[in-house]
């Protein structure tokens, strides 16, 4: 197959089931260049009339945690209808890798990949908080419009970032283990509110019955959250990808959860919210990029920042200072009304 | 005494202990007028060296319970340490006042405004999230200033928001109540990760068995989070306004955890790391401010939201376009790099 160049290209090629069309599509979101950015932006809004249609469910835990084993079974049981199809996106913080990470594919669930019906993308995150960057929201698009109708996102997720992969899936599932005694290990301060799920992951041979005994006080602690605007109530499943326990019933919650909110709207809401929340994001931190792009104004913010974190000026005198730098650092003056 | 007029006034007026003055110093860092503003910054620079040298503490709950009985039961045991002084500045959501607030002092916590030790300020949120505004941070400065040890922060509290009242205080005390059965009331989503104490208040009479049934539970559900970067694990407390119960093993708390971590620096650190994100908070939103005080610009991002809400464009392409206004909207292109 050639080298897509138009946006028709790639649309067409993707739309007619072309993996590798889609990879690429991905590596032109994913990249720095200003010239690809352009190209990607049209490509991501020529799919957005054709995305939409698909469950995003995040699985967040800790390095070690099991989440790659987990997904591999979870997609062979979402893959077991045979009418269903599955993207994961598997982010990878400690990778720097750009483009299709061949090698990781067919290290890491092996099984998936040959599948058909599956398509796996590792990604690394360019050390974006959450270990989710604005990329992924796109690659999700782009995969949806490939006509995946599963996305799972894979990613060791880190608090409350708004940027984090809850700003971007419908449904969060945590995988955490059971410690030495029968508490949870790999919960990372922040996430545990916007967990839709917490599977104790590892919940076979000797270590069921501890499993068990996490998943029932994971249970318990979770009502101790109050409830979200979705109305949904966390759940906490033992599973194991060994011998598939949990794995059939953390899918149904994903399911209950999707007929549930689509049933009261809220699963529109929620995306809608989501790219509110993003296009906010994305704005606040681009303006800041503009300041930043000016070496005087940077070294400015570095001292007033240090001057700061010594207490010898207050926050809002330093922020102050900044402002009007910036307003009598250029023209910019006489565009702004006092 | 006459009124202030210079800095010199208005620090001499409230290092020699009079409260009418640091009233007035309070509302000149609350006032939204420019001149104000540039005076108020001034003055709480000059405090900024006299400060620093208390505790504090947050005291966080939904309306209704109980945080202002609970304060004046938690200052009178304070305060009967005869070398403590406290400042409690409770910030009212529902009110829109500006200024003294005399008669909310008077019909609030009677008992502690009757204090020559006590100061006590009723100020407006003013719609902040989190009930909590930069001139919170301010008015603490002002009062440490003037000398108090002790520092109360009173609000209703929202969630994960930056400018949080976990944002400005060392120690955060949520507030809740027993429900119908054993579950705790009045716990905002967000808040319970940043909490260093869960009080189950009104914790007397028949409710005595059930304030405890929920304190265990709260115990339990708190060794669920993960530990936090200060090494201090949670407490739960079943404290009554009304008998006392529990006052003192709470205050006892807040000092176990002052003195812990002034032991270890990250008492200091903490501060250290509030000030630095408020400056880019605070920074970030008046960058923010100079962009939405172009109508055309304003207008623009209301039209933008619309379509991001609506699925016709993506959050990338509507930031990206924000940006590009205001690149072009007046003469600041030539002083950016492309």
């Amino acid at each position: 197959m050639p080298r897509p160049r138009t946006i028709a290209d790639y649309l067409d090629a993707m739309v007619a089931g072309d993996r590798a069309t889609l990879a690429r599509a991905i590596t032109l979101v994913e990249s720095s260049s200003r010239a690809d950015r352009d190209l990607a932006l049209e490509l991501v809004e020529a799919c957005l009339p054709l995305s939409g249609n698909s469950i995003r469910v995040g699985i967040t835990g800790a390095p070690g945690a099991g989440k790659s084993t987990l997904i591999q079974a979870l997609g062979a049981h979402i893959l077991s209808h045979p009418a269903q199809t599955l993207a994961v996106l598997a982010i990878d913080p400690s990778s720097e890798l750009t483009g299709g990470s061949i090698l990781a594919d067919k290290t890491r669930m092996a099984a998936l990949a040959s599948s058909d019906r599956a398509f796996i993308r590792p990604s690394p995150s360019r050390g974006f908080p959450g270990g989710v960057s604005e990329h992924t929201r796109e690659a999700i698009l782009l995969c949806e419009a490939a006509g995946f109708r599963n996305i799972l996102v894979e990613t060791v997720g880190v608090g409350q970032s708004e940027t984090g992969v809850h700003g971007v899936v419908d449904f969060l599932v945590l995988l955490a283990l059971t410690g030495a005694g029968d508490e949870l290990q790999g919960i990372k301060r922040g996430i545990m509110e916007f967990a839709h799920l917490v599977a104790i992951n590892k919940a076979d041979g000797d270590n069921i019955a501890r499993a068990e005994t996490a998943r029932l006080e994971a249970q318990h602690a979770l009502h101790f959250f109050p409830p979200s605007n979705s109305g949904w109530t966390p759940r906490a499943v033992a599973v194991s990808a060994l011998t598939g326990r949990g794995i059939a019933d953390l899918w149904s919650a994903v399911l209950d959860y999707a007929s549930s909110t689509r049933e009261t709207g809220i699963f529109h809401r929620n995306r809608s919210e989501q790219n509110r929340r993003a296009m906010h994001a994305l704005f606040d931190r681009g303006l800041r990029r503009l300041f930043l792009n000016q070496p005087d104004l940077h070294r400015r913010m570095s001292i007033l920042e240090q001057a700061v974190l010594e207490g010898r000026i207050t926050p809002a005198r330093a922020a102050a200072s900044l402002l009007d730098a910036w307003s009598s650092s250029g023209t910019i003056v006489s565009s702004f009304p006092k």
